[in-house]
């Protein structure tokens, strides 16, 4: 049976002695209500909850599978009793306005809550994220009714939410989507069409499911620019809130897949489905990515906790099982052998994984406060500042920590050798279920488009500089017995500075590079914003007695000397251009000849 | 339904004309019955087989598993059928002696022919293959009786072998095996243990199973040192050498694992079960080494096998798949969109594939002349230098080649979008099944341990300065039109020279320093290794005319521009050395403190 403790440890540390985040919270009169010791309390609820309910219907819930019959869907046995005590504790509105229900916590206190459901039970986990994305939509875009008619219901769990964007064939590119929705008199709008992967589509948690579907208008303007958002639920809204007749809105099939076996990924078929628009025609896409784009800082979040949740179970495995003795002699001489964890090789893979966490963790908080100071924020500079900070750094949050967190659950299951192979240990399990975090919600090739071309060469390298300002910044005010990470960082920025000015500077001269060259780009800054993590924990860790504070240290050195040598792999790959990729025949790549 | 052609072409060109392997047989007189033609026949035969009735096994294989039932294991529909027929066609024996019923080949041929198997069905293929590899150890070290009443059978395919090491608390490490063998009066033994990750352990394709068990006699020595290799028949032969009443040697049960579901890996008892010594008492672990050796490599091809599967079902997909337009504008104006291959990341995947392909088979061809030189060659100078070759490669062609092609699946799954995610594509069963490549026939980092340890600071470095010498003295004969791999390789080269001394030096003064450095090592000269096959691919191609041989060109550049600047990062990892990683307190791992 797999482990699992919260790390809360690492979680106050990062948000107390790294972040400040007490005095970030009462400087900002709309978060004066939180404290640290109120924030802790939280923590430590959801690591009992993760601990007690999620952890257990983890295993058994990836056996057992959601299952479709009769176009309904079924989830695995105790997931309706987890959900509803979820739901009742008040989780699935933690981050959300207090005006509907919800407890409006930060999100730099949310993505570490995120994070234990995550660990313990990603295909539960995404039941409440797609609501909470789906509340987020809505109260971004939909009208004071709506809201009123939607969202307490959806942040108490009574009902629950969908996005509806990806059909057979048209995935990434919206811009070919065929669902039609076609005006009625009374201002509503008949939906119809065939949605697919879509998560939570049915499931027997809920009362009713509020579907958030991409469709075009008949006269709507080709391509992305005539996307309209509605709001087609499962079931009917009666004038006093309950839950009607059935719309003809529903699941044709699930898919089978991978892993997160548990998450009904369904096919939805809409048959003249009763909608309602959101916002205006064909500003849907706008409204979906507010959503989407906190999905994808989630799927960061999955990553670390199927990291962390690797890692636990590796360290562990690695102290229990015996083999082979330390070159440096008998380590237990009572025992056949010494524990595994006497080989550099294991250790080499468990303090990859942990440092994954630990910068991956102090990365998710650090975007969190970001993405709390657009929102809470009264500062319009700062507003605009942390606008900018989250819009080149979701990508990254997406891509680099569930690209990172993957090779996390490699090493992790290596550390098992043939018994991580095996089911019952639960570590292939971990792999197959983070596998979709770098695939859905935009591919990770896809975020790379996005953090290379949106995020950089459109605006000409303002946010990276002003990132790496920010980042030269903190490094330059390190003492000098942290130079080990302080130069690390350092000769990250310039090298990162100096690979954007070539990135400019080549998209200028050919349209094909950046595509090519995107990926690598992506995981060059995200070294660097590792790096960054790292100078920040070391720095918080350096003038505390005790070994806690000394291993932080130990293991930003280890960062430093370990992995970051990787970004000059990455400096180099981009720096060979696209023309020995672009200058294949499209016949080659199927040809053998 | 996933494709599979065979990739016949790559294959001619890598015997033919990079590696002149009729030459080579026809100037050898054990190899001088095969000519070039005979060979592409044989290859030729084999993609039927493939690409006709292993290739539709492998997804409903995955679906229906092997299943355990009463003390029996069943194999899924058609695989009995497909192996009788594999067996018939003479396939099992391909490589073995002709005395015994084989067919004499050279591995050079043999390990293309593997590929196709690995390819279309690696779960099928794991039930002969475990047979080849107890003919080998059986033709090494049993008597001449033994090998008259097991061979024949066992390349005929009427009985199978398998080989039992692993046991519960004993894996990597075999000194602290605990099964037992106690001798009888008749020179029998009685061998009682239970042995778990048995492949093939039982099925139904054979009408018995040779056991081929490491066991201790109860006044063995301790450790490695007291290990004796027993035959145990499942069912016992009689002395006409039929099969006759059933041994004390079945399984308890079978594992559910991450993938190769259809290849039973069974927990095998042997309960008083009738043995047969092999060789010595006390001397089993060489014999095991016979077998193991021949499965490493086979590792290897099994990489490849899956990696050139992914890339052919990727870059179809990527074909047919209509995505978003073009960065230099709109390719199939007719078309909704442009197939995915206009999008530079998207090739750059597959090409990443393509090449791990083009040089893993080159590779495996060469270890399979260097195998063959060991074998047929009557030089003993010659015989000397390729066993030497072959125990430095061994532990390459194993990790390195199911490293690399690990990855390359995931590349190619990610070419999928979701859709590789869901089974009934195919990708992510490809995924699954080759993650056993890297963990099983001793874990990449034990694999990586034997070259660092035994293979190269063992012996001073002499083998690895064998080959760089090979490699120099081949590129110090190229062209100067082929300066742009010739530069990279004598670089590569200059570079493992270097970091080898080093590794010599910290070694003398650090017992840890090996374990810790080991897998970055291992793939610092996997890097090196392909930089000499694309070198001799290039060389082979560079006077021809056609498109084929302009892009075998082209891919080696790719290789040296966008794959090698990995070679960089491994050594600055090794050169970060382990004191790093040692210094944290065992304690360290499982606290969160």
């Amino acid at each position: 049976m797999p482990i699992y403790n919260a790390p809360l440890a690492d979680m106050k540390f990062i948000l107390n002695d790294v972040f400040n985040a007490e005095q970030f919270w009462q400087s900002n009169e709309n978060l004066a209500h939180l404290d640290a010791a109120t924030a802790e309390a939280i923590l430590e609820e959801m690591a009992k909850f993760a601990q007690n309910v999620t952890l257990p219907l983890n295993r058994t819930g990836d056996e057992e599978g959601a299952t479709y019959n009769n176009g309904t869907v079924t989830t695995p046995a105790g997931f309706k009793e987890a959900f509803k005590q979820y739901a009742q504790g008040g989780w699935i509105g933690l981050g959300a306005e207090e005006e509907w229900g919800g407890q409006g916590m930060p999100k730099m206190l949310t993505v570490l809550s995120d994070e234990m459901l995550f660990a313990t039970n990603p295909s539960f986990m995404l039941y409440p994220l797609l609501s909470v994305g789906a509340g987020m939509a809505l109260n971004s875009y939909a009208s004071q009714e709506q809201k009123e008619t939607y969202l307490p219901k959806i942040y108490s769990g009574e009902w629950s939410g969908t996005m509806c964007l990806t059909e057979p064939h048209s995935g990434t590119d919206l811009g070919i989507i065929k669902t039609k929705a076609e005006r009625n008199e009374d201002g509503t709008y008949n939906i119809t069409g065939t949605k697919i992967f879509i998560t939570g589509g049915d499931h027997d948690l809920a009362e009713n499911i509020i579907h958030l579907v991409l469709a075009k208008t008949p006269d709507a303007p080709a391509g992305s620019r005539g996307i309209s958002l509605f709001i087609v639920p499962k079931f009917m809204v009666n004038e006093d809130g309950s839950v009607g007749e059935r719309n003809a809105a529903g699941p044709g099939s699930i898919e089978h897949k991978m892993g997160i076996k548990a998450s009904a990924t369904c096919v939805m078929n809409f048959d003249g489905a009763k909608g309602y628009l959101v916002g205006k025609e064909n500003e849907g896409l706008a409204a979906m990515f507010v959503m989407m784009n906190y999905e994808r800082l989630s799927m960061g979040i999955q990553g670390l906790g199927a990291s962390e949740f690797a890692y636990q179970n590796a360290a562990q495995y690695a102290t229990d099982r015996l083999q082979g003795r330390s070159a440096s002699g008998v380590k237990s001489p009572n025992k056949p052998a010494d524990s595994i964890l006497v080989h550099g090789d294991v250790r080499r893979m468990l303090l990859n994984v942990r440092a994954n966490n630990e910068a991956s963790r102090a990365f998710a908080v650090y975007v969190g406060q970001q993405l709390d100071i657009t929102k809470f924020s009264t500062d319009a500079a700062a507003v605009k500042k942390a606008n900018d900070r989250v819009a080149l750094l979701t990508p990254i949050a997406k891509a680099y920590l569930t690209d990172t967190a993957f090779q996390a659950t490699l090493d992790a299951q290596m550390c098992f050798g043939g018994h991580g192979y095996i089911r019952e240990w639960g570590m292939e399990q971990c792999v197959r279920d983070l596998r979709i975090a770098q695939i859905y919600e935009g591919t990770n090739g896809v975020q790379s488009q996005d953090l290379i071309g949106r995020k950089t060469i459109k605006c000409n390298g303002a946010y990276i500089a002003e990132y790496i300002e920010e980042i030269r910044d903190f490094a330059n005010s390190l003492d000098a017995d942290l130079n080990f990470i302080k130069d690390a960082t350092l000769d990250a920025a310039t090298e990162i500075a100096d690979l954007t000015q070539f990135v400019l500077a080549q998209a200028a001269e050919s349209v094909e590079f950046p595509n090519a060259a995107a990926v690598d780009y992506l995981h060059a800054v995200g070294l660097l914003s590792f790096a960054y993590m790292f100078a920040r924990i070391a720095n918080a860790a350096k003038d505390k007695d005790g070994e806690f504070f000394q291993n932080k240290l130990a293991l930003a050195q280890y960062f430093a000397q370990r992995i970051l040598p990787e970004l000059d792999m990455r400096i180099a790959k981009v720096k060979a251009g696209s023309d020995l990729i672009m200058n294949f025949s499209e016949n080659y790549f199927t040809s053998q000849a």
